[in-house]
């Protein structure tokens, strides 16, 4: 499992879980990340619903609002967590309003295809940071994000779809291709913008504040991110 | 409750809840109705979630997602009955897709409050319509129909919101109160289409295809659906 990758010894101890809460950076890392995985299911919700006005048919219409409805699912858990440590949730996700709603402003797909895409390798992309970065944290906080991940199969309908339109016209492959490298770009520049402007997410990722996780880390673990993006693009049918 | 208000000699038999059906008019009024509620559904969600993009903070924002998600959470059950009943559930959805269409496109609200009356009005106008028709369908029929009634204590948010709202900035109420009339207009006369269009449901309604459901029934249940809205609109603090 993925989230194991962080060795045994780098997760803080299970048996004490309000323990690293004593360290304030951590708190407000943990905290920021919260607010961050709030604000992008809220910013995830209202594009795939959005991008499902593109669809041609009311089956694939009602696949992406599925897909959203599976978002607004774990806001919930979210909100309580935040307020159980003591803050307002809705006011801890402002400061990434921007950096998510850059990210789509910049993506805004022209057709349905890109849409699809989209909804396919931005899943994806979000699933794989919490997934590594949840590795890392306390039991609560981790158990807490990796719940968000469930229920992510909803996108694999997908696959068959955009498959089967590369099929029908193959010259849509390289315009999508291209799209993804440009989703995965934007994403990373986004990440980059956040990590430099929220402190804490910054000390938690490369700080040397929890064992095991420091920059080398932080780049093995985008090395992994980047290899299960391209595994995406090609179970998509489309070269990287 | 107002479901039984046809009496109860006009519900098909519940110990023979497949006999209507041999009559191919109710089975096609049936199949109509079931997807005029789905497709109202799916755009109720498209559009709840596009009116949020003008709430004034995230929390009103998530509280309009969590009224779309509870719309999509009533799309599969629909979608089942319709392939038990033979028939393809999207195909079914397409008829009734211009007169839904219509009525957001005449009814789009211009700002936060007129889109939070909007979310209130259409699901309280809707809820009363399947509310009052499900009684006399047969069993099944009217167990699925009521279903899709549940979980509306959502939109009571928008209660206080409004009235708050009204408090703060008085001027607002005499637009809204005018606004309420236009949505209960818009919606009457999209009814209205559909009826004069899908012969099953006229039929249905004012045939006498059904015990106890004739046109003076149906003018009986447009005037207790009209006196709900003007009790919605007075909770709202509006006048009608």
């Amino acid at each position: 499992m993925v989230a194991s990758q962080g060795s045994d010894a780098a997760l803080p101890s299970s048996s004490s879980p309000g323990r690293p809460f004593d360290d304030p950076v951590y708190r407000a890392a943990v905290i920021d990340l919260l607010g961050a995985v709030g604000y992008g299911e809220i910013s995830a919700f209202e594009r795939l619903t959005a991008d499902g006005r593109m669809a041609p048919t009311l089956e694939d219409k009602v696949a992406l609002q599925g897909m959203a409805s599976a978002q607004y699912l774990k806001i919930g858990p979210i909100v309580t967590r935040l307020g159980e440590l003591g803050v307002e949730a809705y006011a801890v996700m402002e400061p990434f309003r921007e950096a998510f709603d850059s990210f789509h402003a910049h993506t805004a797909p022209a057709d349905w295809w890109e849409s699809l895409v989209k909804a396919y390798v931005g899943d994806g992309l979000a699933n794989d940071f919490y997934r590594e970065i949840a590795g890392f944290l306390d039991t609560d906080t981790r158990d807490l994000v990796l719940s968000t991940l469930e229920d992510t199969g909803r996108s694999e309908f997908v696959v068959g779809r955009v498959r089967r339109g590369i099929e029908v016209e193959p010259r849509i492959g390289g315009r999508l291709a291209l799209w993804g490298r440009r989703l995965m770009g934007e994403a990373v520049t986004q990440a980059q913008h956040v990590a430099a402007e929220r402190e804490g997410i910054a000390e938690l990722l490369g700080g040397g504040r929890v064992e095991g996780l420091d920059l080398g880390t932080v780049a093995d673990m985008f090395t992994r991110i980047t290899h299960r993006h391209i595994e995406r693009m090609g179970r998509l049918g489309l070269a990287h």
